[in-house]
């Protein structure tokens, strides 16, 4: 594109009101809600829209609720660079985990702008709909339904808090579902020369090591048991001995017990997985502290950079259920499971990142992310973590400013390096 | 009293009807709410009320709401007979834990008064308040109440559904907290020939046996960790490495695994225990298939017929709950436990009732019952079980009136064989 000027800085005041914007209209009580394709996501989308009205930007929705911000370049009919993250969050979430890539991209055009530099092809800024499968149990439902990569049953996912389907949330805010169901594509991957996504870090390796941001190698893919239950049956706490007993709660701490001596063995064989058991509950208008319960529900969380050891440990699940079902006289349904696969990034956009770190550092992602999908399409796709104090998926997410700027330069002296 | 008159035979049509109303007036949805001092017991109450009226009992309420209905003795001033049991129920329970033993008093006292029999002294059926501890968190508080045994304290205990305490929902029924603040007896031990309960077997044995009835030989306590919750970290499902993780299920199921390997060590050294965890859950608006969960409450019931027993599973507890506390990085808050000793039946009553069913059988109560309260006052205390198909403490109870006319025929005739 441009190079050498290396003094353009990417617009810090403007993240920092975004994220401040964001956080007073979508904070509810501690943590952020911003729903799916509801009120909160919604609410995001707006804020997002405005201040991309407010640096000239065009915009344009696409039939699943996209929100596309671009720079026009010199060359209109070059393959763009899409710069994006998700606008959604997970119920009682954080300000950052998806925003922040979208503010990334914000206010590295904004940089470009007040410096006076046309790009050379249009550079577009991204809010992705709806990544989190917290709210519909499917992940990436945005990126994936702009490629026309969404499975149209997912139409009828029903929404975990209300229950309303994915088609009518989609009807209600005057978007397309027969997109999803034609499997009709938003956008065609010739025209995205890369993908590039900034993302709070989401484990405390960062923190650990004093590291303000680092790239990323590959994306964790995720196999989940998100519906699982036993059905054992209620009786009373002190009159029915072991033998008779059909204990849900039993069974349940029995086979979770047994899949954490399965990632102990996997971990020791030098595989790569995380295992968690995030939901758990006996049922409140059932269970009592003299009954015996008769129901639990669950999720088993299956996470590895490789596909093949998930399908292992789920297939090993699969058998502990019905062994451990038998002994404890319950059945457990553990459903099918909602996979997303593990990604890797470019290796030219890689080595081009690290080598504009200050302090080079390469980690994989632990979580899914949007990024995942434009590389299974063949993009050339890079992300790049910020260092973050408490995790993600909660309301302490935090990000320093200075972390912030140290990822958001990185990327703005990319775009100034391209065409590469 | 009167022998020989074997031809009496309890109103079984007066059960059943009693039974059916008790069904009608208190179900909610599939099962029965019978809340200790609310609407469903005071429902309950009612019914039991109106039925002695009909049979020209005394009625009368004492200063903490249990109901005393007596068929008047030729010597009033003597010790009187207490046949009775309570009358509330757990959430969602079913309709005969508890008020059976009511039904069965009356449906004895109503074959006496249409066999024209005027007992020597006053037979009372009484209907207990409160013995369920799920609403609030102590059990007998209508038995333990009424001889002045009661904590003081147990009147700021909160309703476990919707925070009311105690002493408020006493005096919106009109009862006197006075009375359990100073600890005041409102019935003299002495004045007590003996007490009778008459309840549901809470476990299979009976189905397994073929058995009708049995004769109770003794009362399981209880040592209850009623409000135990673990504290970790809300984190991401996928991006935290097990080093990092402070997982509140995790934790969880480490610990109640443990208990269970205790259960079985108890077990094969012949000690009498049972162990459950009859509540489990993660928080609902913080949890998420995708995030670690910060914290989970649970429920771990234990319950012996030996009172060291149980103290020495309490103390172990506690000590691995400390343990795993600071291997998974969280914390046990375990709290103090509620107890209930456990107590004998009297030996003669135990063998006269045991001669008087066709199929003699004796068997321990894993529950605990009002009848431990009146034996650990010293009166002679006795308990019949019936058989029950699907266990207590849930909507499926079921109770064959076949096998009522056993247990309550053994009770009418062991009140005509008095004084013994």
């Amino acid at each position: 594109m441009v190079g050498g000027l290396t003094l353009v800085q990417p617009d810090i005041e403007l993240a920092a009101s975004l994220f401040d914007a964001l956080s007073r209209a979508t904070r509810q009580g501690r943590g952020i809600v911003r729903d799916s394709y509801g009120a909160g996501e919604e609410t995001a989308h707006a804020i997002m829209r405005s201040a991309a009205s407010r640096l000239d930007l065009e915009i344009s929705i696409d039939a699943i609720g996209n929100l596309m911000m671009t720079q026009p370049g010199r060359d209109r009919s070059a393959a763009r660079v899409i710069i994006g993250s998700h606008l959604d969050s997970v119920p009682q979430g954080g300000n950052y985990d998806g925003a922040a890539g979208v503010v990334a991209g914000l206010c590295t055009l904004s940089a470009l702008k007040k410096a006076g530099i046309e790009p050379a092809y249009d550079l577009t800024v991204m809010g992705i709909r709806a990544e989190e499968s917290a709210w519909f149990d499917v992940p990436y439902i945005g990126s994936a339904g702009a490629f026309g990569l969404l499975d149209p049953a997912s139409l009828s996912i029903k929404r975990s808090d209300n229950g309303r389907t994915l088609e009518s949330a989609l009807i209600e805010r005057g978007f397309d579902p027969e997109a999803i169901r034609n499997r009709r594509r938003l956008i065609e991957p010739s025209a995205i020369r890369a993908f590039l996504e900034v993302h709070i870090e989401q484990g405390p390796t960062l923190v650990a090591r004093g590291l303000p941001a680092a790239v990323v190698t590959g994306i964790r893919g995720c196999k989940r048991f998100r519906n699982a239950r036993c059905l054992g049956r209620y009786g009373h706490s002190g009159a029915v001995n072991r033998p008779y007993r059909q204990d849900a709660v039993a069974a349940t701490v029995a086979l979770l017990h047994h899949l954490e001596t399965i990632w102990v063995r996997q971990e020791d064989a030098g595989a790569d997985l995380v295992f968690t058991a995030g939901e758990l509950y006996t049922d409140p208008l059932m269970h009592g502290p003299s009954k015996i319960a008769g129901e639990t529900h669950f999720v088993v969380d299956l996470r590895s950079v490789s596909d093949a050891t998930m399908d292992e440990v789920a297939a090993e699940a699969r058998d502990a259920a019905a062994r451990i079902g038998d002994a404890y006289r319950v059945s457990f349904e553990l459903g099918a499971t909602s996979d997303s696969p593990s990604a890797v990034m470019d290796a030219r956009l890689r080595a081009r990142l690290k080598s504009l770190l200050d302090q080079p550092f390469e980690m994989p992602s632990g979580a899914g992310h949007d990024a995942a999908v434009f590389a299974k399409m063949g993009i050339p796709t890079a992300m790049i973590f910020v260092r973050n104090e408490h995790g993600s998926h909660n309301p302490d997410e935090a990000l320093a400013m200075e972390d912030f700027e140290v990822a958001t330069r990185a990327l703005l002296r990319l775009l100034l390096d391209f065409p590469l």
